[in-house]
């Protein structure tokens, strides 16, 4: 008999009745003749209300206590989920992620799974039991603390255990009915893909698709886990993650662009007039590295020839712009640069498609749309299977609509769904 | 450097504001120079928020499950209490049950506790950390499954912690500045204790005094223990629960009665017209033991001698009337009683104190007092330092006064309290 895992998000649990539901679901893919193992997260907003309940303790409250009460969330839905199955004739245990062997680094709230180890997992399944666990949570090898994988980290979950437990595949439910060409509620004409490879699903994640956590899809790739994304509320297919675009059957298969994807929530931040020599570029990385700031996309251009100075300009989450700006602020003496520009009205906009590495003429195309659209590009990124461009924040709407008609992807009928964010 | 045990209960605990108060206080006390661990239950009415959740999912969720809900309760209000300590400047950890090394028998929702090994709470110690503890929960030895220890588990849990530590007191945090004479809200002149011994506190827990829960005062006379309960509220010294009865000079310094509880919180049941031969009682009360109720007082008087028939009365908590009442009905034929008598309309009035025992007339005042008050006896039951009668539930309040009154127990100030339950 094969196992199936399956991961609720917090909008697939956010009361008594969603929990109901799921529960069915659940019960559904037993009576199939699966083996069932479930990951759960938070329900609705509970995460939120407990990190609120923290702030008003505390303004800076420590790491591992943090770790302690946000682990909470998760512990009231994977029992509550385990009553309504009971309820339902068949029996569920339910485990916190020390107990279904989670093993973390030490890192509090953002630990990285480095190993697995399901033994009452697998006992629970003997005894014909389906299984509940705990999403976003383990215990650290070391100090054997409670730590949480941070946001996104029940969908690592998920996929951990289906890598552990050697699953036939690792359903994601959630909100929405798959992955989609683009967001919907920007272009409406956007299409579920019935299948997409890990790279560019790595792609669409990192560049602001928010229906599969970045971290879950690099660790399916690494086990070739199988990700079936997919709706909670419909019993449609979804969206298969698996394959590579290395292997020659999947590339054939494949279209050419696999989707549109769009990011907000990034500042821009330039440094003007670097005086353009060796070492000042690490000089201003290296402190921002230090202040733990993760940057997304550098760009660097020539340097004017009459002065010798040169722009360096680079993208960051919007949060961490003060921190950055505050941290160059005190490098200005130093690396001798005239200013600082920052920007906070800016989006991404990125053409994602395995396809593209063997097709020419995708750039000039994509740079064509967006300039018949009127949106003005102020940076480009590439990799070797997207194309990432800054736009004015106002432009996003019409470069991703523009993009996504231009390569072809707009359905014949406009699906109806609501494309958004899955919590953890 | 001596160790002190303290515990605070929901009511202690009920937001925010609340949390931060209790940190500064245990702060105080390892600035007093001591070791301190925390023992906490959740927070204000969190516990019955999530058996709303439950009854919401299931009508009769497993008990496995809903202690591994109701557990969430502490693990959000250890971490909130140990992140307010921080932000005091002190660093604290908190513990689950199981981390704690809290290890208790299989009985979800009531287990007992039977060993603790606080192996990291004290590592925790010796580092120099302030330890809170999640209440009412443990770990099972045989299964390692999440148990709980039913109402009143975290006073249980707290004694227990500091048995295992060798503490030198466990002071109960309460709503309450201490152990009292009588209910001050019905007895306006009721005067706290200063000191009580750990039979009369078993007595008056018994009896319907809810500031202690009856397993932590055994617990804490087994492992001799002394209790301090107090207010989280104010300063001021509660009462000592400490010393035994049959300690010649606990008894000289003991006021003859320790004070007068009640209970309302009971129902009578009298089968009536019963054959008065060898085994009808047993059978009787076998019937209702593996029904798994528990009765409290039972009485049964002498048959008349016309009809060799008898009446048994006895009482049990309202809450087990019907279950007793659908058994007993099933025996009817079998033992050949005449019929049933229901009344939860009754109250339980009882006098403790270690001086009744060579104080003669104890009995003969206490029901002078009553009969002068106008309340009828229904049925009476003593112990070694305590009688109790059943009265009418409306003439409770004039039993308790009058009854207070007659003993001397009447402050020359009235202090200004409010006496009630302490959750868990």
């Amino acid at each position: 008999m094969g196992i199936v895992v399956q991961k609720y998000g917090g909008s697939s649990l956010s009361d008594a009745e969603a929990v109901k539901r799921v529960a069915r679901r659940i019960v559904e893919a037993k009576k199939a003749g699966n083996e069932v193992v479930v990951a759960v997260s938070a329900m609705g907003d509970s995460t939120d209300e407990l990190l609120d309940l923290a702030a008003q303790v505390s303004p800076l409250p420590p790491a591992r206590e943090l770790d302690m009460l946000l682990t909470a969330g998760e512990r009231i839905s994977m029992a509550l989920v385990a009553m309504a199955i009971s309820d339902l004739g068949y029996t569920a245990r339910s485990f916190t992620g020390s107990q279904a062997g989670v093993i973390t680094d030490s890192v509090h709230g953002k630990a990285k799974i480095i190993d697995v180890t399901p033994g009452r997992i697998r006992d629970a399944i003997g005894e014909g039991h389906i299984v509940i666990v705990a999403g976003f949570q383990g215990v650290s090898q070391d100090t054997k603390e409670i730590t949480t994988l941070g946001r996104g980290g029940t969908d690592t979950t998920a996929v951990a255990l289906a890598a552990a437990l050697q699953a036939d595949v690792c359903e994601i439910y959630t909100d929405v009915d798959g992955v989609f060409t683009a967001d919907p509620r920007i272009a409406p004409a956007a299409r579920k893909l019935d299948k997409v490879t890990f790279e560019e699903m790595l792609e669409l994640a990192a560049s602001g698709a928010k229906v599969l956590h970045l971290r879950s899809v690099e660790y399916a790739r690494r086990h070739n886990i199988p990700i079936h994304v997919r709706s909670s509320f419909s019993q449609l297919e979804g969206t298969i993650v698996t394959g590579s675009i290395n292997d020659e059957e999947t590339v054939m298969e494949a279209p050419i662009i696999a989707g549109v994807a769009h990011d907000r929530s990034e500042a821009k931040v330039t440094v003007v007039g670097v005086p353009d020599k060796v070492g000042e570029a690490a000089r201003i990385f290296d402190a921002l590295a230090q202040t733990q700031i993760n940057l997304d996309m550098i760009v660097q251009n020539v340097s004017a020839a009459a002065t010798n100075l040169t722009d360096i300009s680079f993208t960051l989450p919007s949060t961490d712009a003060k921190a950055a700006l505050e941290c160059l602020d005190g490098l200005k003496e130093q690396v001798g640069f005239e200013s600082l520009l920052h920007d906070d009205k800016i989006g991404k906009v990125s053409l994602i498609g395995a396809g593209m590495r063997s097709h020419p003429g995708i750039t000039a195309k994509f740079f064509t749309a967006l300039a018949e659209a009127g949106v003005n590009i102020e940076m480009i990124s590439t990799s070797e299977i997207r194309i990432s461009v800054v736009v004015a924040e106002s432009d996003v709407d019409a470069a991703v609509r523009a993009t996504h008609t231009a390569f072809d992807l707009d359905a014949d009928e406009i699906e109806a769904v609501v494309y958004g964010g899955t919590g953890r």
